[in-house]
C-alpha cells in the first residue's frame, strides 16, 4: 500500500511508492566512468586554474605548484562575483541584487580518477577542514549571509570536471531551503521545546530501520520521508546549528561516516552521479537553539527524475527502510 | 555580470549567470526519440490498459475499442490507491498517510509518435477539455485536497512510455508548491491588495523582454526568476484562482497559446524532454481574490541539472530576457 509521509521539518509530503517499489538494480544508472585526457585540477597545471586560495602541501613546495593534497581554488566561471559590489535594486516590481559572492572550488585530491568513497581516511578529513577553513574565512565577510558547501558527482549530477572537488558558494541572501528549515525547526521548536533532528536521531536511533551508519558523534539514515532512492542525511549527535563549531575529534568521526556512506552508496548503485550539500545555519548564527546543522545525500538515479522538478512534488519508488537495508548490506572493507 | 533575482511569489532567489550564459545550441540535449514496438495506448491495445474511465469517441464505438481520440484510463502502476480508505497515523514522531488518491493517465491521441507541439489545434482542445473534465470530476470527491494534472515528455523527464500522455494525481493533502504560492501570494495580497500574478501580467506585457506569446486570454513569458533555461508560464490574463472556471473561449486560446509555446520549444532545443504542471487552487476553492492558476512548463537540459536537487537552490546559465527571445525567432508554421 502506498504511503503520504511528511517530512518533520519542512513539512513536504512525498508519495512513498509500493506500486512502483524498486531494488538498486532496477535503476537505470548513469554510472560515473573513469576520464583521461588534460585536466587543470592535475599536478602540473596549476596554472590553468586561477591562483590558489589555499592549500595544504608541504612548506618547501611553492604555491601553484604540485605537491599539495588539498587545494582550494577561484571558480573560473562564477557563478557569482566578487569584485563587485553588493547592492539591492528593484526592476519594475521585481527584486534583484548584483551577483555579489563568492564561488570556490576545492579540489579533494591531485588523483584524478579516485573519489571521497574510495580515498585514504585521512585524505577525506583534510577535505573537511579545507571546508572548514574557508567557512571561517568566508564568514568574516559580514555582506555574505550564506555559505553553501556541496559536491557534484559526475556529468549527470551537474560536475563539468570528473576529477574530485567540492565547491562553495557565498551569498548575499539565504537560500530559500535554508529558510524553510530554520522556520520549520523554529516552530517545532516552540512547540515542543526541543530540537527537531535531536528528535529525529533519537526516533532513528530507537526505530533502528533506517539507519545506515552510526559512531559517537554522527548518525547517517535515509530520511523518514525521503524523496529519492537512498537519499541519505549524515546528522552530529551533539546539538549544534553551525557546522563550523564541528570539533577536531568530530572531523575524524564526520570523515568515517560520509567515506563509508558514500562507499555504500557506490557499491549499491555502481557508482552513481550523485549531490550532496552541507545543510548549516546562515553566518549571522541564527538558530543556536532550535537549528541542526546536517549533510544531505542524494544519488541521482535518471528514471526517477521525473516531474518533480516542475511540481516541486515527489514521489519515491524505494521506501527508505528498504533503502537502509540495501546500503547496509553492502560489506564495508 | 551575474544577478541574483528574487520570484516574487514565493520568493525564491536564483543566480541568472552571465559567465556561463548560454545559447540553446550549448547544451547537450537528450532529444526525444520516435520509438516504435508494443504500445498500451495505441490503437487495439485498449484492453492492456485498466477499462477507461473517460473517453472522447464516435457513439456508435464501444469502450475500450479503437475510434477514440482522447483515452482517460487508471494509472496501471497508481503511484496513489483510491480503494484504499484515506486515514492519517502517526510513525513515532513521524506523520504519514495511507496513500489514498487518484492517479490516471490522460491520453492524448491515438497517435503514437506525435506531441502537442505538433498536434492538429483542435486535438490540444481537446486534451484541455479532458483536463478539465477530470478535474471537475474528481474534485468532487470531498477527502481530495489537490488536483496535480502534469505532463512528462521523454525518458530524461520521468515518462516510462512515449506516448503523449498526461497524468493526474489528486491527493489528500496540499503539496507544498502549492502552499508556498498560496501564502506567497496572500501576502502579496495584504499588502498591496491586488493579485501578484495579475501583476506579474501587467509588468511582463509592459516590460515585453521575456514575453513568448500574447492572444486576448492568454500570455506566456519566461519568468523574471526563472530556475531553468527556457523555462516557461502560461497565465491567464483574466484573474481565477482555478483552472475548471476556465471558459469554451479561453480553452480555445490556452491551446493556441500552450501548442506554440511548445512548438517554439521543440524547434529552439530539438524536441527536448520537459515537464509540465497546471498550478491551480486546492479544490477547497481557497484563493479567490489573491491566487492565479497558471501552466508552467520546464524543459529539461541534462547539464544544468546539478545540485538544485539537493540545495534547492538554482543557477540558470540562460538569462529569461535571451530565452525569450530564442523562443519568439522560432517561426510558427
Amino acid at each position: 500500500m502506498p504511503e503520504l509521509r511528511k517530512d518533520p521539518v519542512i513539512k513536504r509530503w512525498v508519495i512513498i511508492s509500493t506500486e512502483r517499489a524498486k531494488r538498486p538494480h532496477d535503476f537505470v544508472k548513469p554510472k560515473v566512468e573513469e576520464t583521461t585526457g588534460f585536466c587543470p585540477f592535475d599536478y602540473g597545471n596549476e596554472h590553468t586554474t586561477p591562483p590558489e586560495i589555499l592549500a595544504f602541501r608541504p612548506a618547501d613546495t611553492e604555491p601553484n605548484t604540485p605537491g599539495w593534497w588539498i587545494r582550494v581554488v577561484p571558480n573560473k566561471f562564477p557563478a557569482v562575483d566578487n569584485q563587485i559590489e553588493s547592492q539591492r535594486y528593484g526592476v519594475g516590481m521585481f527584486d534583484a541584487m548584483a551577483g555579489f559572492g563568492y564561488h570556490e572550488i576545492i579540489i579533494e585530491t591531485p588523483d584524478h580518477n579516485t573519489n571521497l568513497a574510495l580515498m585514504d581516511i585521512r585524505q577525506v578529513e583534510e577535505v573537511l577542514w579545507a571546508y572548514k577553513e574557508r567557512y571561517d574565512a568566508i564568514s568574516k565577510d559580514t555582506r555574505i549571509r550564506y555559505v553553501l558547501i556541496f559536491k557534484n558527482h559526475g556529468r549527470d549530477a551537474g560536475a563539468s570536471l570528473q576529477h574530485p572537488h567540492s565547491q562553495l558558494i557565498a551569498l548575499p541572501i539565504i537560500p530559500k531551503r535554508a529558510i524553510e528549515e530554520l522556520s520549520g525547526s523554529q516552530e517545532y521548536y516552540s512547540y515542543k521545546e526541543r530540537c527537531v533532528f535531536c528528535d529525529i536521531v533519537n526516533q532513528e536511533k530507537s526505530d533502528g530501520k533506517r539507519v545506515v551508519e552510526e559512531n559517537d558523534d554522527f548518525i547517517a539514515f535515509e530520511p523518514f520521508a525521503a524523496r529519492f532512492p537512498c537519499e541519505t542525511w549524515i546528522v552530529p549527535k551533539r546539538h549544534s546549528n553551525s557546522f563550523n563549531t564541528i570539533t577536531e575529534t568530530e572531523v575524524k568521526s564526520f570523515s568515517r561516516v560520509l567515506k563509508n556512506v558514500l562507499y555504500r552508496i557506490y557499491k549499491a548503485l555502481d557508482n552513481p552521479p550523485f549531490n550532496f550539500m552541507l545543510h548549516t545555519a546562515p553566518t549571522s548564527g541564527e538558530g543556536k537553539l532550535y537549528y541542526h546543522w546536517h549533510l544531505e545525500i542524494v544519488p541521482r538515479l535518471t528514471n526517477v527524475a521525473g516531474f518533480e522538478w516542475g511540481s516541486g512534488f515527489y514521489i519515491n519508488p524505494m521506501p527508505p527502510e528498504e533503502a537502509a537495508r540495501y546500503l547496509r548490506e553492502i560489506e564495508i572493507p
